[in-house]
């Protein structure tokens, strides 16, 4: 249901039970060479062959992503694991680095899954780890900062040539730094110039921007709050407000997929709220790629992770693959 | 807007800007003693006494919960917040350890502190780090069990003589082990008996029930279903479906906050499915706690470590408090 409403297609759900028959390494082995899957994600608690386990995953991650939530990482979860599935306790720390061999990205939690399918099925892979940070307010852009560099994506600073170029949209106090804090800026246009600015950049691998979506919900309650503060209030001005808004999120989402195709690099967004559960994924018509937003920056941050960490598997096995 | 949504009451909300005349240490001094406030929630990048600043968080922890996230834990973020509030970098580890002596708890992201705040508003304080499981899938259970030894709480073997009590209501293939997997158990009354033998046992100090609240969504999915596939089939019936497990939620919850006064104990919901953004309080006449259920069981387990962190400050320092 999650999947569903957040737009994430699903080509086969299995639930492999207690496994007398039918085991996962067959499964994998099947969704390895189907060519309607294109993201693998599993819950695992033990695989019962090992070897066969990860010598298809590894097969698997050289033509799609194969995403893995472990269960049973700890001693408490893996008698929890020997009750449910009668799964045998493995090492985690040896189960990870079979994990790291064979391309596999592991997620912390059952969200991340969700979220790493949506950004491997939506975005193109960063080719390095260095990403550009547009942000809204000030204090997101710090947030993201750091999430970025604790798991392990570099925020480099921008260089004097990009700085000057910014100058001519940005007022003169604007941060000159990357994050690129738009100061609460409230022209439309800029967010639009600037995120193209940033992927132009040879610096950059990825952007992130924050807050430029998901502004509808903000400017629909300003406007309840101000026809309740005086009735007497032009409504066609406020209904005018909240026309623009919209038009601009959309003109916005299909910008960005456009330049993801310009200049191949995976842009994704954080909503400043959002009255939906949790990411947004905007399909633009004739394009491979599809606008993402998430409702926090540490989803955005993890999955941007784990595309990187995936692409790096990719690059030392000398695979590249078309998505 | 996420607090309102989510239930949670504000009773001030300031940006401290720039801080030309008023910091942060200044507002934290109100908070410390201004009765309507009952949790401080901070979002800091660099406070400008450092000193003044620990000894009002730490006179302030004594009477109520401060959390904190904390800006500027990375070089990144550091110089992001060198250009938001001309904060000065320092050095993350030894901010943590004032932190810690100070009793503050320190959140990962900006959810975490409002999930902390509704789990510190509406549940009793944990007397140790002992957790029971209560699931209505295994493998929810192992997910749960996992993070709540990576989170530093305990999730202890069940005594014997609670077995056989639960034996009477489960089937024979039950898990016989903390979590206690309901194994899809659909009749109502068996969570309602359980949750109680667990609170009631010496060896748990807080609970968390997965998947009992939160079937409402899916039982309408199901009828959907049904409906569509068989237009002839009695929708009577269905409807019926629909209002006994309404009427089971509602109760259930009302139950939970029974037992959360009568045995002192926390006890935190993960909903199977919601249709709401992210976790439900559920205020029940004349108790002074609420019924709270999160989205996700990493947030459920989140909030009641940080719990248990502030309980054991507290008990280190000698203090009780009454909430």
């Amino acid at each position: 249901m999650f999947a569903e409403s957040e737009g994430i297609g699903i080509r086969a759900f299995i639930g492999s039970g207690n496994e007398a028959m039918i085991t996962i390494e067959d499964y994998m082995e099947f969704f390895e060479t189907d060519d309607l899957t294109k993201t693998v994600v599993l819950y695992v608690e033990s695989p019962k062959d090992g070897r066969r386990f990860f010598e298809s995953t590894r097969r698997g991650s050289r033509k799609k992503p194969v995403l893995m939530l472990k269960g049973g990482r700890t001693r408490a979860g893996n008698r929890a694991a020997a009750s449910h599935t009668g799964a045998l306790a493995s090492n985690i720390e040896v189960f990870k680095a079979a994990c790291r061999q064979a391309g596999v990205v592991l997620g912390e939690t059952s969200m991340d899954l969700l979220d790493l399918s949506a950004a491997f099925s939506s975005l193109p892979l960063p080719q390095g780890n260095k990403v550009a940070i547009m942000t809204l307010g000030g204090g997101w852009g710090v947030v993201a900062a750091d999430l970025c560099t604790e798991y392990g994506l570099e925020v480099p600073e921008l260089p004097s040539h990009l700085i000057s170029r910014i100058d001519k949209v940005l007022p003169p106090y604007w941060s000159r730094s990357n994050p690129v804090d738009l100061v609460a800026e409230m022209n439309l246009s800029v967010p639009i110039i600037i995120i193209e600015e940033l992927l132009k950049w040879d610096g950059c691998d990825a952007a992130i921007h924050l807050g430029i979506l998901g502004r509808l919900v903000f400017v629909k309650r300003m406007i309840e709050s101000c026809h309740m503060a005086d009735q007497t209030c032009d409504r066609k001005v406020l209904v005018e407000i909240v026309r623009r808004v919209a038009d601009f999120e959309l003109s916005y989402s299909e910008h960005v997929v456009r330049l993801m195709e310009k200049y191949g690099k995976p842009v994704l967004g954080v909503c400043l709220l959002s009255d939906e559960n949790a990411r947004a994924i905007k399909e633009i018509e004739g394009s491979q790629y599809k606008g993402v937003s998430f409702l926090t920056p540490e989803r955005a941050v993890k999955a941007l992770a784990g595309m990187y960490s995936y692409k790096s598997w990719l690059d030392l096995e000398g695979i590249s693959i078309q998505r």
